[in-house]
């Protein structure tokens, strides 16, 4: 029933460049995937997020599931068809969320029971529901549900949860239903010897995909690059892998420089909307007095909406008069920007350059 | 310096179908402008504007001159440039906001000093720093400094509204140096006697073009039409008649029929912010639950966005999960409606069917 496949189109070192096939559409790989938490990219329209060069899109099952709920959006024809993207989506298990409800939530083995941060109402998802969920939503690639410890976590937790991890694996991949993928995803915090075994145990249930979980969960940034790479390395070649939640620009170069081929992150989105902006000359922040009457565009070099149209003196007024429009244009530029590192890295592993690519965005 | 005509092209009963022209191009009248604030129309961007049928916009000079300030649009280009925006642009006086502040304000012969609502900083606004500020933006119509007094308000307070406001038009025209056309403004109440007088004293100042102020100030609707229909009466047929601030889509048929030419009012913008849309069977509040499951778009008439790309359903999941999405396409929405009525209108009168449209959209 899926039509799922990935093969890689070039290597240059250890990073990757692939292809990811999908019944709503092809990804090339390395790719960015901008998250849609509530049914929409905050702020921008499906047209626009094509026009930033996205090719697929991340939709969390813990807020659809709450609001409207997955069989709202399975009776509307799907998520695809709800929010009006029509290229690949991946969902996420809902796990994530749950998990960072501390005091909210109760965990057994079988699942995990907790209160939604809308009404306090009382909900459980399990391997089976989370999977039910994302089959309902008809995403394109489905996350097994996982046990995502916050860090720092005693070796105990950690193994705990690497131990569960597999066991609800297994339970989502067998009880899987929808018309995607299922990845699986490999946990073991910032313990190479418990990453190896997680991932021996899950590539063991043969999945056509997988992530590396528990990452960007309060570790520092060295470490999130040096999981992506000890981790990698004990994936299978020929499936794509994921590093979920991850990141600042230096760290998607660093991960693909590891042979990572998929991220999402909120980072470009929830930055725009706080003003932090990316550009070819590094981070700023379009509320400060120095851009008050500046005349420039944001970034000359680069092409979106927002440093076509507009003032840095404009996109700061926009700011700091609690615009709509001033989430709108710097949410472009920041996917625009995150997009575009994701397309010159594709490039530049295509032409054998990508050495001096990831010199030019050390950390 | 200014380019300012006005020309008639049709009039059915008293109705009128017009041109007026500026410095940055030709308005077809009656028009309806979209409130632009703070140098933004809430939610959407200028070419989505064009493409709701926007010809004209309105800019607020008490916002711009407290934040950014006119000197900082000035010195980038005039407010056209600063937002992005190349059509026509009325800017208000400033006036109207000013006065709204009750136990803030402090009015004299000469102006009004007033207290800015970001800061608290003290401020003075004459018809002389008025028309200065109007200037700095180019705009392509500058209003006059007028006193605008609350409904219902006393005679005397009436007639005194009257005179100053005769004073200040003088005042202003004198001042203004600016490469826009200027408008007067008649103001009092709804006392048909003193807006007679208003008129003719306004009228006196020979302005190229009039606005009806002081309506939609707390009065009942019907007051609206009645003082729109008496006022027209006494204002030259060769030049436009601007009603500010009116009104719902009933009230605007209602004064096109009275022979006003233009309008603005942030209903539509706001409104849909709300969640309140208008559509060809009636206003719609899109967060009901009768909404929930609805797969139908918003309004199978319309052809903006949000109408023929999402479905009511979503349209409720967008606006109940407060995403910046539901303004967007909120706003478009309600423009496109508001600007596609202006259409019929001004299709109607060409055609000499217009009292058949007021018929269907009688309050």
């Amino acid at each position: 029933m899926s039509v799922f496949a990935f093969e890689l189109v070039a290597r240059d070192g250890e990073a990757r460049r692939g292809r990811m096939t999908t019944a709503h559409g092809t990804v090339e790989t390395p790719a960015f995937m901008p998250v849609g938490t509530q049914g929409a990219v905050k702020a921008v329209t499906p047209r626009e997020l094509v026009s930033c060069g996205a090719g697929i899109i991340l939709g969390n099952t813990y807020h659809l599931y709450l609001r409207p709920g997955h069989e709202l959006i399975r009776d509307l024809g799907g998520l695809h068809r709800f929010m009006g993207w029509s290229g690949p989506i991946l969902t996420d298990s809902g796990g994530f969320q749950v998990f960072s409800m501390e005091g909210l939530r109760k965990l057994d083995e079988d699942g995990v029971s907790f209160r939604s941060h809308i009404d306090g109402s009382l909900h459980r998802l399990t391997p089976e529901s989370s999977m039910e969920i994302q089959a309902a939503l008809r995403s394109d690639v489905a996350m097994v549900l996982d046990q995502c410890p916050a860090l720092p976590a005693a070796p105990g937790q950690l193994q705990e949860a690497v131990d569960r991890t597999t066991r609800w694996a297994r339970r989502s991949r067998d009880a899987y239903r929808g018309p995607g993928a299922v990845f699986g995803i490999v946990q073991g915090g910032t313990d190479p010897a418990l990453r190896e075994r997680s991932a021996a145990e899950i590539v063991d249930l043969d999945f056509p995909g997988y992530a590396i979980g528990g990452v960007s969960v309060g570790e520092p940034p060295e470490s999130i690059a040096e999981v992506a790479r000890h981790t990698a390395a004990h994936l299978p070649a020929g499936r794509p892998r994921y590093l979920m939640g991850v990141g600042r620009p230096e760290d998607l170069v660093a991960a693909v420089a590891s042979g990572i081929d998929l991220f999402d992150c909120v980072m470009p989105t929830r930055n725009a909307r706080n003003g932090t902006l990316f550009t070819s000359e590094g981070r700023i922040n379009i509320k400060r007095e120095e851009f008050r009457a500046d005349p420039r565009p944001l970034d000359p070099r680069c092409g979106c909406e927002a440093c076509t149209g507009y003032s840095r003196a404009y996109l700061r007024h926009l700011f700091v008069s609690n615009e709509i429009m001033a989430s709108r244009l710097n949410t472009i530029h920041n996917l625009t920007y995150y997009l575009g590192l994701m397309a010159a890295m594709r490039a530049a592993i295509a032409e054998g350059t990508f050495a001096a690519l990831r010199e030019r965005h050390r950390g």
